[in-house]
C-alpha cells in the first residue's frame, strides 16, 4: 500500500505540492481552510486563489476542512502555511501529531513564540526530532507547476526519514537533494525572505543591478555569519539550499517579498503594501523574527536590521537605504 | 599638477571609465581605434558606437588615435579592450610600459599565450608587479554611466596604488573596495563570463529561475575551486568581486555573454551567434582560455567544460547542457 500524505495549506506552494505529488502517483489529503476552496477544487479540479491553472489529479486527491481528520488518515503530514497562521490552524486540532512524520515547508518563524517550526512543533507536539524533516528551496511554486527543472533540499535529522521523502518527490522535473541541517535550512529560509524585502526595497529607490549584486553578497555574508551561531552543523553557504534560495527569493520576479519591498521602495506605507499583497509576504513576520534573535545571540546584521526598522520603527525607507547602501563591503 | 590618465580603449567600459575619470575632474588620454571615432567624439561629445548618450566633458579629454602619445603623456595607463584585441594593440606600441603604473579592466584571458592580463605584462611588457593594478565589478558600464551606486574593487598588490586608484574612482555614485587579490579578481573575471553563457544557454533552453540558482551555486563552487588551485591569496569567494561580479553577469540584461549564450539556447548555430553579437562576448574566448587551465591544473570544472563543448568542440547545446542539469548537486 502506497503512502498517504496529508497537505494542509492551499496557497501557491501547497498547490504546487498536492499537484505534485499526486502527479507522482500518491494519494494525498488535502486541508484547506474553507468549504468554498473545497467545493471548488471537487468541482472545477483546481485551487480558485493559487495556481489555478494546475489541473489536479481528482482521482488521488481527498479534500477536507478538517483537520483532525487528515491528520488521522495520513502517515506524513506536510505543514505548508503562513508560518503567522501555523499556530492558529494546528491549534484547531485534538489529534496527536507526535506519532506522524511531520514535514515543514513553512518558511518563516512562528510569531507567537519566536522559534524555528522545527523547534515549535518539537515543544508543543513532542514530535520527535527523527520523525521531523524539511523541504527546502529554490522552488517557486509557479515553477514547480510548470515543470521547470528543480532541485529541492530535504533536511532532516533523520536520513531514512530525508530518503523517504526524496523518493515522494523527485520526478522528471524534480532533483532532490538532502541534508541534515535542519536549523540552518529553517533560518536561511527565513532570511532570504527579509533580504528579498530589502532588494526590493532597492530596486523600488531606483538602484540597478551592480548594487543589488553587492547587496545579494552582503545579505549572505550575515546569513553565514548568523548561522554560524546558530547551527550545529557547519553549513557550506553557497549551496543551493542556502545561496540558491536567497537568490531565487531576491532575484525573482513571483518573489511576493520582493515585490512587498518594491513597494515600500516606490513609497507606499508598509501597511498600504500589507493591504495591497494578496498574498502574505513572509519576511514581514521574518524581519520581526530575525531582529528577536539579533538581539538574543547579539549578533550585527545591518540589512536585515534595516528592514526591521522601516517595517516595524517607522523609519523612512529612502534614508535608512542609502545610509546602508554605502555602509557596504 | 593632477594626474593624467590614459585610457586604451572604447568600448561600453571603456567609454564609461572615461567618463567617470573627468567627471572626478582628472584629465585623461584617450586612445580609440580609428580616425572616425576620434573625429565624432571631438564634434559630438560623445562615443558613436558605445554608450553614446554618455555626453563627455571635452574640456578634459585628448583624443588620439596613436597610442605611443597617449602612453608617454600619461602616467597611469588603464587597459580596457577585449582580450582578444589586447596583443595586437600593445604591439603597436614601441614606448615602454615598464616605467608607467598599468591599470588593466579586460577580462578575458590572452588568446595568444592563455594567461591572464597580469602575467602577460610582468612577461612581454617588464611592468614590475608593484607598478600593476586591475579594476574589477560588479559594474555595467551602462549602470556606471548613469550614475547607479556601484562598488568597485581594485585590485592590486602594491597597497598604495591601489589607494590611488580609489581616489580616482570613487565619488559620490561609486565606492571602491581594495584586495590584494590580483589572480583571483582575473580569473573571477574571466569564469564570470563563461558562466554567464552557460546561464544563457539554459534560459534560452526554457529551463527557470529555480534551476538558475542552482546553476548560480554549482558555478559559484566551481570557481571557489578553482581559484583554490591558483591564487597566492586565501580568496572569499562570497565577496563581492567574486560572487558579486558573477551574479550580475549570470543575471543582467545587460550582459552580452548571457545574450549570446540566450542565441546559443534557442537554436542559433555558434558562428550564427557570434556574427550577430555587435559586441565581443569575452566569455567565448573565456572558455577557450579556462579549458587551457582546467587541462594544465587537471581541475574538474564541469560548467565551464560544458560551454567550452558546445563553443569549440561542435556539441549539441541542449544535449550537453540537459546531460548537465541533473549532475549539479
Amino acid at each position: 500500500m502506497k503512502t498517504t500524505i496529508g497537505v494542509i495549506g492551499s496557497g501557491s506552494w501547497g498547490t504546487a505540492l498536492v499537484n505534485l505529488l499526486t502527479q507522482n502517483g500518491y494519494h494525498v489529503n488535502w486541508f484547506v481552510q474553507s468549504q468554498e476552496i473545497r467545493e471548488h477544487v471537487y468541482e472545477y479540479g483546481h485551487n480558485p486563489h493559487y495556481l489555478s491553472s494546475a489541473s489536479l489529479n481528482m482521482s488521488r486527491l481527498r479534500v477536507t476542512i478538517k483537520i483532525d481528520d487528515l491528520i488521522e488518515a495520513s502517515s506524513i503530514i506536510i505543514l505548508v502555511v503562513p508560518s503567522a497562521f501555523l499556530h492558529s490552524v494546528l491549534s484547531k486540532s485534538t489529534y496527536p501529531l507526535k506519532d506522524k512524520k511531520v514535514v515543514s515547508a513553512v518558511k518563516g518563524i512562528i510569531p507567537e513564540s519566536n522559534e524555528i517550526v522545527a523547534d515549535y512543533l518539537f515543544r508543543e507536539f513532542n514530535v520527535p526530532r527523527e520523525h521531523f524533516a524539511m523541504i527546502a528551496g529554490p522552488s517557486h511554486a509557479e515553477e514547480v507547476s510548470s515543470e521547470k527543472l528543480t532541485y529541492l533540499t530535504v533536511a532532516s535529522e533523520h536520513v531514512d526519514l530525508a530518503k523517504e521523502l526524496k523518493l515522494l518527490l523527485k520526478n522528471h522535473h524534480i532533483n532532490v537533494k538532502i541534508s541534515h541541517d535542519i536549523v540552518g535550512t529553517e533560518f536561511a529560509a527565513v532570511a532570504k525572505n527579509v533580504y528579498a524585502i530589502a532588494a526590493g526595497i532597492y530596486h523600488g529607490l531606483g538602484y540597478g543591478d551592480n548594487f543589488q549584486a553587492v547587496l545579494v553578497c552582503n545579505a549572505t555574508q550575515e546569513m553565514r555569519e548568523f548561522m554560524s551561531k546558530v547551527c550545529r552543523v557547519n553549513a557550506d553557504i553557497i549551496e543551493s539550499a542556502y545561496l540558491g534560495d536567497l537568490l531565487v527569493t531576491m532575484y525573482s520576479q513571483y518573489s511576493r517579498n520582493r515585490n512587498f519591498g518594491v513597494m515600500i521602495g516606490k513609497g507606499y506605507s508598509v501597511k498600504y503594501a500589507r493591504m495591497e499583497m494578496l498574498q502574505i509576504a513572509e519576511g514581514y513576520y521574518g524581519a520581526k523574527g530575525l531582529a528577536h534573535f539579533m538581539e538574543k545571540l547579539n549578533i550585527d546584521m545591518p540589512i536585515a536590521e534595516a528592514v526591521f526598522n522601516v517595517l516595524y520603527e517607522g523609519q523612512n525607507a529612502s534614508n535608512v537605504f542609502s545610509e546602508l547602501s554605502n555602509e557596504l563591503s
